[in-house]
């Protein structure tokens, strides 16, 4: 009800704060007997982690992830999940200059009118920093997923005005491998280094620059959505909405498909052999984006997700505090130029958290 | 759990088939003393009903709303709200031919594979008409909020390549009388007739169109949303997702904000002396579309809708029947060219029903 | 939130005021292709009604359930199944001496301070007419049960002090046979005739009396239950005490078995031979009520649950108005002497929806 | 979903096993601002500790709890409270005789049979080493009460045949200190000694006894509850029946209301002046328990918990293994004779948490 809970069956709650001891998540109703694999989680984190590279903040932290119960020789026993990741560098006095001045576009004045209070050490509980909970409950549901052969995979297709090509995402192994090769964590790797030095000069000038991650998920069966209200992509973009400096969530033909005619738009049904010999429904087009309905058809689902220019510039700006009164500020400590290239793992776990709950209430919808 | 409720403290659950004997809607959660107006409510559904004008469905509904409870003298009690719209204009017979035969970029193929039964009679339940039942308990909502002063408004702002220009917000009552003045509901008198000329010319070629609908919140107090999951605009993604044909949701900048830099895109704080002495804090630009850190800032909230165009056309289109055999389908019965004259009162509703649940929700957040 | 959905899967949600139009339910999550047999349903509704003899009400309401949704040939289809039940014999004219004065041991004084607004007639919201739609909802949870095997039966073990002796519960319809043969639905007949006799002597003297319904779950598997909060018996004692006039609930040994000794309580297990030759764990003994650490352990699951003595009597009593002033009231109306035997249905009802719930939610539990 | 959190808005998750690294707890939906006595929390689980006196388990752990997340300079910031009590006594190889073998009224089989895996040491999960976290959140919860002056407050009513007469509930601070004079927790002296001593034979004869815990809710304001399914008696219900062990539940009159004439058991409403010159209405009697159709009424709410006597005892017992086949056990560790004494703060641990949920729950249920 506060807000720190996400999933139905499949259901995560987050806590901490980024300059508190420590931040984890309890994942309740992940089911027993699947095999926890923690050195995937711990990649998985790693991925997402400060100080990978020139084009991310410089703060270094392991998040290094710990799992407190739920798991006995190595399987889930169907008991709550809870994972602890301590909180290391944390220098609070980069912070203190925020204490009574609100930063612009970031939720300092928004937290303190709401409860009147609120820890301000590196932006608390609205820092990012809580997004590594959920990156580490989401590797627990990729590789639940994994299990069924479902595979949840993005990559950095836009910084600034910068857009890469489609890419090929029919082999997830070979996306992944592509995308890691470069520090932006784009699948292409000629517009990956346009990116990378388009942020490098922008990091260069105290500025900071959005992007647009795109996500993928293959394998997916058919019939994972609950209609009317929690239809998968209504799922999937608030679980892409609730990440930090995210402002916009687009499935299929997203936006563009609002300008086109329905002629157009339609995606045919046609039946095709598979390889074992069985016949499968698949549709000629997929501006539907693998979802009709607010249902999987079977189809690749696709999506893309809009982040905006993250708020800390290293530039003067003028501002309110506590009281009302003009004031000036400028960003300190070790922040990111351009949020994407982390985002990644992250728009990543939160779509195998949406998949994962909805894989298991798809088992209770019909009686044969 | 089964997807049919939205909301939290201010609850709805809707029910009803397109072609069955009634659909509705039970509110829970909506305080009591609240004063119903049920003229507003169906008018309010009036804006929704099909057979408006030449450019949407001939089909003739009144969807005509019974209250059956919760209701007492005129005023709310605090026990759920139920609301009945019986069905009227049902030709089954129009959808005797998509028994068998999946129409493209319809449910028809997920609801079949998904529950292994479907009331196929006009979509059945995932039907549009589901949202009349929306619109209703919407209606509630915005009385709710109207207790508070806060107005909800939207209007069509494209429709396929056309775009309507900025239009003043500030004044609810003559936004909506300006929007009303034209039947595809552009509060720009020049865009609409453009816009109604377009739809008319798709609608004769058997063919429909996709379009845009923008929605603003004006007089928000600072406060509303919680933080991780339930930030306000992944509510308001989330609700909007959840409506018929809709594939993007942006606030604020948007996509577009992906691609600009931080210190263009930041918000700077400013103090100003309101009309009653008092002064409140705001920001120079709004590309944070009112929302920061997923509450609300008090200043308007600002969204937009992608629609893509209606599946059902005019026109012969090849698909598959329940069997995999290959078949041919053109729609029959009477539709929408374009959905979003209609959609302005559905988009209105759930914007709403997302900000009475968070305006409750604001209500025990803190201790003094 | 507010109280008016019950289940998680499983999911009711009921509406209605005793003297509105109508009261009704939506389940919403019952599982697809079901068959729905509508006089089932109706005998269970018949079984509770109002004037089915000299010891209940003499009120008259046909209490006919129709379906508005969510069937279709018969066949629950997934969606939500809408049950509406009109409100007949409404003669509010015999509540209008309580407007003002608040009636002892009724809900009138309670509801008047919370909502500031209340409906009076008949009770309203708090009405036990409530719990139609409730059996209304369990009945479709029994049919559900059924395809299981699953039974869910019980009858009245107590009216005052007079108790009814252990009776054979391995033969379902046999219980409900034996019980049905008596207006007071005992199924030991020689205590039914106590029973009834006890009840028309304090109904003549304008007197209520209270009692107790023993309920039984035959053929239930292993495994339902979640822990730690959502214990079965737990889930199922909250179902109990949401029914009005409830005060008391048991498992098991219940009371009696926190007197009792470890030794003597501790059920033994033993292994024994099916008819079909397969093996199955079962316990010696039974005071654990077929339920260990929360979950169903395939033992009959046996619970207790006490009923006080009806609110309205038809003798004058003190009380206060809205106003705090010194009031006298009596009575009027017809009323039940003592609310057991229409309870029946009512216990079993809220035990099927219970179970049925637990039933979808172990689905999910484990990988294989 | 999984059943491991409780509550709607004052929401607690908890994890962890008796014998993993550490158990501990989320709260999310404490209002911001609360002051943080984290020296009265310490307390309160200091009363549920093992190893307090000659008739508890002689297990030693601090149960020594810390904060992690949202508190900031002592008070709550609005966001969720994560607190975390590392095991310390875990001698894991006392309970290497049940890895396949089922203890008699243990959980071992219905996990074992549900989830197909479990942790045996200790019980793991279903070990009542879990309520320690809801002692901690119930703590936090006590302490929000207490800024509006509710009181909760229980005590040792009975143990085997032995039962306390009534005492006096008003003075809270004045009960507890009675109470926790005794190693029983009984706040009559006099059947303290007697409980002691008959509680120490049994332990001598390495047998258990069950008992019952009295619990009163002082001071509660008018309209607390939530009609139809969360009265509020229901929610307290399912809270305590959620502890090991439980196995009744009743309030107010109770089972024995249920032998009573409505004449007799009937509340009278009065009308009484209060202190400070203000009027208060007030019944003569309090058999509905301080509840009436589900919501607080003003009186003190007064129910009764029945514990079965603990399972695990020193005598040799038959039983079955994972293969079915006979087999004996016998109890080793080191175990509680009688649950009640430790299970009175767990009783208003869970008491307290509904009474905070439903606190906050009745802030929004009307307009004025």
């Amino acid at each position: 009800m506060a807000g720190n809970s996400f999933g139905q069956l499949f259901r995560i709650t987050t806590f901490g704060e980024s300059h508190g001891e420590a931040i984890g998540v309890i994942i309740d109703g992940c089911p027993a007997q699947l095999e926890v694999d923690l050195d995937y989680i711990q990649a998985e984190l790693d991925k997402r982690k400060p100080g990978q590279s020139k084009i991310t903040t410089q703060r270094k932290e392991s998040d290094t992830v710990r799992i407190l119960s739920g798991v006995f020789e190595g399987k889930t026993t169907g008991t709550p999940i809870a994972m602890l990741i301590p909180n290391e560098d944390q220098r609070s006095k980069d912070y203190s200059h925020n204490v009574d001045v609100f930063r612009p576009s970031h939720a300092d004045y928004t937290y303190h009118s709401k409860y009147g209070i609120r820890d301000h050490r590196g932006g608390g509980r609205s820092s990012a920093r809580e997004t590594a909970a959920r990156v580490a409950a989401g590797a627990l549901a990729k590789l639940l997923l994994k299990t069924q052969g479902i595979e949840v995979i993005a990559h950095v297709s836009s910084v600034g005005k910068i857009d890469a090509p489609n890419v090929d995402i029919h082999n997830a192994d070979q996306f992944i491998a592509e995308r890691e090769k470069n520090i932006v964590r784009c699948a292409d790797p000629a517009t990956a280094e346009e990116m990378i030095e388009f942020i490098d000069n922008v990091r260069k000038q105290g500025d900071t620059v959005g992007g647009k991650v795109s996500c993928y998920i293959t394998n997916c069966p058919v019939g994972l959505g609950e209609p009317v209200f929690d239809k998968l992509h209504a799922d999937l973009g608030k679980a892409m909405l609730s990440i930090n400096a995210v402002h916009g969530f687009e499935y299929g033909s997203g936006f563009d498909g609002s300008e086109m005619l329905g002629s157009e738009h339609n995606d045919r049904f046609i039946t095709e052999k598979e390889a074992d010999g069985s016949t499968k429904v698949k549709t000629l087009t997929n501006f539907s984006g693998g979802i009709q309905g607010g249902i999987s058809n079977g189809m690749p689902i696709e999506f893309k997700v809009a982040f905006k220019p993250v708020a800390t510039i290293m530039q003067s700006q003028s501002t309110v505090d506590a009281e009302g009164n003009a004031a000036e500020i400028k960003g300190k400590g070790r922040h990111d130029p351009c949020v994407v290239p982390r985002a990644v793992p992250i728009v990543e776990a939160m779509a195998a958290l949406v998949l994962a709950d909805h894989w298991l209430r798809n088992k209770t919808v019909k009686l044969s």
